[in-house]
């Protein structure tokens, strides 16, 4: 392979790729919760390149609720993962082969490479990511989508005034744990909910929230209450159900609710909102989103979340589980919150 | 009383004032249905007017859904109806008396002087009426609030495009039916949800209505589909409940949801939205409204209500209850869906 035509630049500087990585597809779509018989890992042949395309060796790949919506066959906002094709995913890794004009071996690029080892794909469909000041991790949580998520709805959808107080639920995870710093940074007081004492404290302590509730801890909504003595401007909504419940109760007139994930119920729960009632009493505005369709906004958000993480001031955690056999165990822990901050998988 | 010295303009021009009139009272607040014992009438005397006061004849008193939610003592988005206090409403009528500069006896006024055959206020809270284009009656249906609630929920929150699709849910009523005609003036394809096929012969006949569902033929899911082939862009919601989830499961990407009103759930019954998920899936939004928190539009709405009124395009329908003493029983009818069109009751 090193003297294929194909691949100049790799024969002179890349001696070294492989004929061969690894990849996990989706076997079969899961009836109620992802089991790991629903992914098969297999490996595959390096692919030649083709004009414009690029190899990348995946360092990183990022594990995301949205990946539950894609196992299903139901309609969502996105297609369906197909059975038998790589999980999707994003990925941060490093050129090993070009045959783009614009990257080189040995840059840092982002894409959507999947649940693999290696990927290819044009070169103007990956980012090239300046590892100076960010980690190349990072790239897949605060400074990347998750911290793009966190942006949107805080500030397109809520739009917080200082003094204000916000909710966030799954507020030590990757979105949630960006919502709440950036409010902070905005003067709001900010109110986590959380799953166990260990990431309450992490949420108050490490991430600077002024309180978390512990959901677990069986009195969501008296806690609640007591966190939020002037009531509630603001929710960002990752989980649904009781905690999405508890915090509609606490909103103060005008409350703007930003619905970005409804983790609590992938497994096919419904998720009612109980007393609709309250969303006309209290005027309230709630919005569903999906920002990978705003991406006009990206460029003013990561170069916010970017400054912030290289100031110190926007702080993270990541769960990095070991190799891409580890990854469907690591999926399923993340459904069920046993992750800290942003899980990832080490590739490579 | 003709001459009093606090009456000079009436002891001119009104010799025939009457000491005394009557008026509706909260006597009890309603535990499940209203019913007529909730009501008191009595008579009471005719005040002197104060410095800069007006006394008005009311010819008409408006009856609207809202008044339900003031009649508990839970806490809404407005202080509850007092007891033993006129029942909250509003009102056009004659000026019989005045003691403000703006206003003269004869001028037509609108006003909020409740469930009462005459009403004292001071004559900045009145609004002078032009009866020459637009008759009387109107100022309380569609050039009044009701129409003013249809004009801001579809212009400030649906914000229609021509050729989208919207579900009004009360479409016969005084709302509902201005909001499908102003939809249909933006080039709109416009269905509306009604109980009775008398009600929805109206609502496609009179109202210009390209479709109408009555939802007591059992079934309303499977008819607003066949309603809507295109899906539903906009939900301009009156009842909540079935209605809000047959609309909401026929959505598309983006839709906007005004929730004006949850009449259905007046007795008291829970109002879930079953389906929380599909908020998040088709990116809805979804904001409830008071419209007078927005009095700064409604000189906007009024003129634009006002013209096509007496043009011809925005056509109305009044149910019209004869006396004080038929309100309560009207108003009764008015929360079981008794009534086509706007609610009225004749005073005088």
């Amino acid at each position: 392979m090193s003297t294929s035509p194909d691949l100049p630049a790799v024969a002179r500087s890349a001696p070294e790729i492989p004929r061969h990585y690894q990849r996990i597809v989706l076997a079969s779509r899961p009836r109620g919760p992802v089991l790991p018989e629903n992914f098969r890992i297999e490996t595959v042949a390096v692919p030649a390149l083709g004009d414009s395309e690029v190899l990348v060796r995946n360092h990183y790949l990022s594990l995301d609720p949205y990946m539950r919506g894609r196992m299903s066959a139901a309609k969502s906002y996105a297609a369906s993962q197909e059975l038998e094709h790589t999980m999707i995913g994003n990925t941060v890794g490093q050129v090993v082969a070009s045959r783009h004009a614009g990257m080189a071996v040995g840059d840092y690029v982002g894409g959507l490479l999947g649940w693999a080892e290696m990927g290819v794909a044009d070169g103007a469909a990956l980012r090239k990511l300046d590892v100076t000041q960010v980690a190349l991790p990072v790239y897949l949580g605060a400074v990347g989508m998750p911290g793009m998520a966190a942006w949107y709805g805080l500030t397109q959808i809520i739009q917080p005034k200082a003094g204000e107080t916000l909710v966030v639920s799954a507020a030590s995870g990757a979105v949630g744990s960006v919502v709440g710093q950036l409010a902070k940074l905005r003067g709001c007081r900010v109110v986590g909910i959380a799953g166990g004492a260990a990431k309450c404290a992490h949420v108050r302590d490490v991430l600077g929230f002024d309180a978390c509730v512990d959901y677990k801890a069986g009195n969501l909504e008296a806690d609640l209450a007591a966190a939020t003595p002037d009531g509630v401007d603001g929710i960002f909504e990752n989980v649904g159900g009781a905690t999405l419940e508890a915090a509609l109760a606490r909103t103060n007139a005008f409350a703007r609710i930003a619905l970005c994930g409804l983790i609590g119920g992938f497994n096919g729960q419904e998720m009612p909102i109980k007393n609709s009632r309250i969303l006309l009493i209290r005027r309230l505005s709630l919005r569903g989103f999906i920002v990978t369709e705003h991406m006009e906004l990206w460029p003013q958000g990561l170069q916010e979340l970017q400054a912030l993480v290289a100031a110190g001031k926007l702080k993270y955690h990541h769960s990095v589980a070991q190799g891409l056999a580890s990854a469907p165990q690591a999926f399923i822990g993340l459904l069920q919150g046993q992750n800290l901050g942003k899980q990832l998988v080490k590739l490579n």
